[in-house]
């Protein structure tokens, strides 16, 4: 298909995809003539995973670039990979070991991990990122609400057993890679929208107007109270 | 304190202080002279907690106004207090509820509500989030990757039960809601980058280089393989 074509067919537009392309997010067409390009399937697939890493994912270009290489030259072995893939999906921090205070929130979060029994290598750029919101609760004087640390982790051990297991479904190496990467990027806000919905439940039922647990299994506001609802 | 110490004391730049106090995510200090103010603790903590909002919460100026007031003014529940910040720090998002792929993913996530038994008031933008999200997912033609949803419902039902309880250890309305609103937006984060360490672990249990399952309880590559660690 034409340029204008993979534009109508993505809903990307065209001077956006040559943006891309001139990029490097997106590999050339087959050149037709000096000034056409014809675009396949997979030219299509690409633009859409591009659009979720840039727009849902929120990676800058270079960071999607990066993810994108991983995704196209599996490496040694899939966990190998999926290492490469997920270093270029997490937010860099820099770490100050120097400072007492990072040695003290380095020294929590090791804690945590040791204590679930996570065998980790060095370079998981998690590890940091941790690090370094543990020290954020503590200099914003919210250190006390870092009490929900052991069961975040128990919860995201639950969370990444689905993660992996889903990747295992999948085929082909690149397409697990793929899965990986999107279900990484789009899942972190699948948890957070979901967490939501279950902090409104959790929170009408522990500081909800109704008192107590009667509350949690009242009728909705809309049905007639007191009457029983008309059989369908 | 003077604004300049007030800057010294949360390295908030003194033009950035200025532009917060503009834009009314700050309350003026007590005025002493026409050209000076006298600041307090009390702008300290705020100026932490709107640091926080913008920087790791990535909130724009105007969400950060509209989670500040409703930690100043607590509604008539606490429940209330907490949906109202809780709207303001959910990216909000667009339905579309003449197309047939939104109903789609919209009944798609409701099933996964009524699985977990969560009882919601029809005003969480998380909702809208979590149908955009599920048909970003199918848009992707990545659905499969979808059979990790209840199991994240189910960890984010632990997550939200944790965040409810560390909520309810603090004394003070407004600094319930404080927490609630930081331990949010950071907490998100927290739980990315513990996912993103429980992935690493269940990645080389299940495709790390070792082969199968011992690997996962095989000394770590440093230990001498083979001759017993010596002991303590």
């Amino acid at each position: 298909m034409r340029i204008g074509e993979l534009s109508t067919r993505t809903a990307v537009p065209v001077p956006t995809i040559k943006y891309y392309l001139r990029e490097g997010l997106l590999p050339a067409g087959e050149r037709t003539s000096p000034n056409q390009a014809q675009y396949g399937d997979a030219h299509v697939r690409r633009l859409k995973l591009v659009r979720a890493l840039l727009d849902v994912g929120k990676l800058s270009v270079a960071a999607t670039r990066e993810v994108l290489a991983s995704v196209d030259s599996p490496d040694s072995t899939l966990h190998h990979t999926l290492g490469t893939a997920q270093i270029a999906i997490t937010p860099p921090v820099t770490p100050d070991p120097d400072s007492p205070a990072w040695q003290q929130a380095y020294e929590r979060s090791e804690a945590v991990i040791a204590r679930r029994g996570w065998r980790l290598e060095p370079g998981n750029p998690a590890r940091d990122l941790l690090t370094q919101l543990v020290l954020t609760y503590h200099d914003l004087g919210e250190g006390d609400m870092l009490c929900v640390l052991d069961e975040y982790a128990a919860a995201a051990e639950r969370i990444a057993a689905a993660d992996i297991a889903a990747i295992g479904t999948r085929a082909e190496v690149d397409s697990k890679v793929e899965g990986a990467v999107l279900g990484t990027v789009l899942g972190d806000t699948l948890i957070a929208a979901l967490r939501r919905l279950a902090q409104e439940d959790a929170s009408a039922r522990t500081f909800g107007p109704v008192t107590g647990r009667t509350a949690s299994t009242a009728k909705p506001a809309e049905a007639p109270t007191g009457e029983p609802a008309p059989a369908g």
